[in-house]
């Protein structure tokens, strides 16, 4: 049994993430995905949708065996418990695969790290992407954009 | 073979919709998906992602069996195709159960409507209040809420 660890925020699902999860998959025999933590997410704006919910729309993808939160606070235990042959990274998650193989290595885990190209067929590959959209689209006009002269 | 059809824009995909299709699929043994066209969408606010976005998501639902695009003009042909024992409506669809039943009818389509309840354990069971969400969160500030006197 092969197998794979895919890890993210999964904010707002959309072909780019269905694209890493199924490409996640064919590594292996299992896919065991680890969504990250409200509290963990740092390094860009906190996510729009809890946790607990963000976790049920994962594991309701067909492609996905297992889901599980990330540990609050160590984010290898939980690789250790699957103890994974491989792990994926999405095209625009900042580990770099040289200093998370490393890491792993310290830690005891043996595991592969395997970058996942970016799907590339439309725009909203990605959740920030979205985002922008939604706020070009949807913003309330402020004033200065008023055509109307007050 | 019990086939329900349950339809939907299916914007930005969240526990409130996971619920919706898993209990419309709980009502037969095949579920099938009718995902709104971009130019039908008129009773809200077009959709954030494009109609083969959408599309794709709903097929990666583990509960999903088959899922397609909408008619651009006539709803009712996919649901003649499909030809379905039960149509689902999720709790915020405009349809009444009444009138959708009686249009079927009339069409000479005889399945029974179900209307699904709402997904009451979180507060993000709608696109709408993700998106009102993500406008107050994430909005540039306004000239006039600026804290600086500037």
């Amino acid at each position: 049994m092969r197998r794979v660890v895919a890890t993210g925020t999964f904010d707002i699902i959309h072909p780019g993430h269905i694209y890493y999860l199924e490409e996640s998959r064919r590594l292996g025999d299992e896919l065991h995905v680890i969504v990250a933590r409200d509290g963990n997410v740092r390094h860009k704006p906190r996510p729009v949708i809890g946790e607990a919910q963000r976790l049920k729309v994962v594991q309701a993808l067909r492609m996905v065996d297992f889901a599980r939160l990330g540990h609050e606070t160590d984010m290898f235990q939980p690789i250790e418990e699957i103890n994974p042959e491989v792990i994926t990274l999405g095209f625009n998650q900042h580990f770099s695969e040289e200093e998370l193989a490393k890491a792993l290595k310290e830690r005891g885990i043996g595991a592969r790290v395997v970058r996942i190209g970016e799907y590339s067929e439309d725009l909203y590959s990605s959740t920030r992407r979205i985002i922008e959209r939604i706020l070009e689209t949807r913003r309330r006009p402020e004033p200065e954009a008023r055509k109307d002269g007050t």
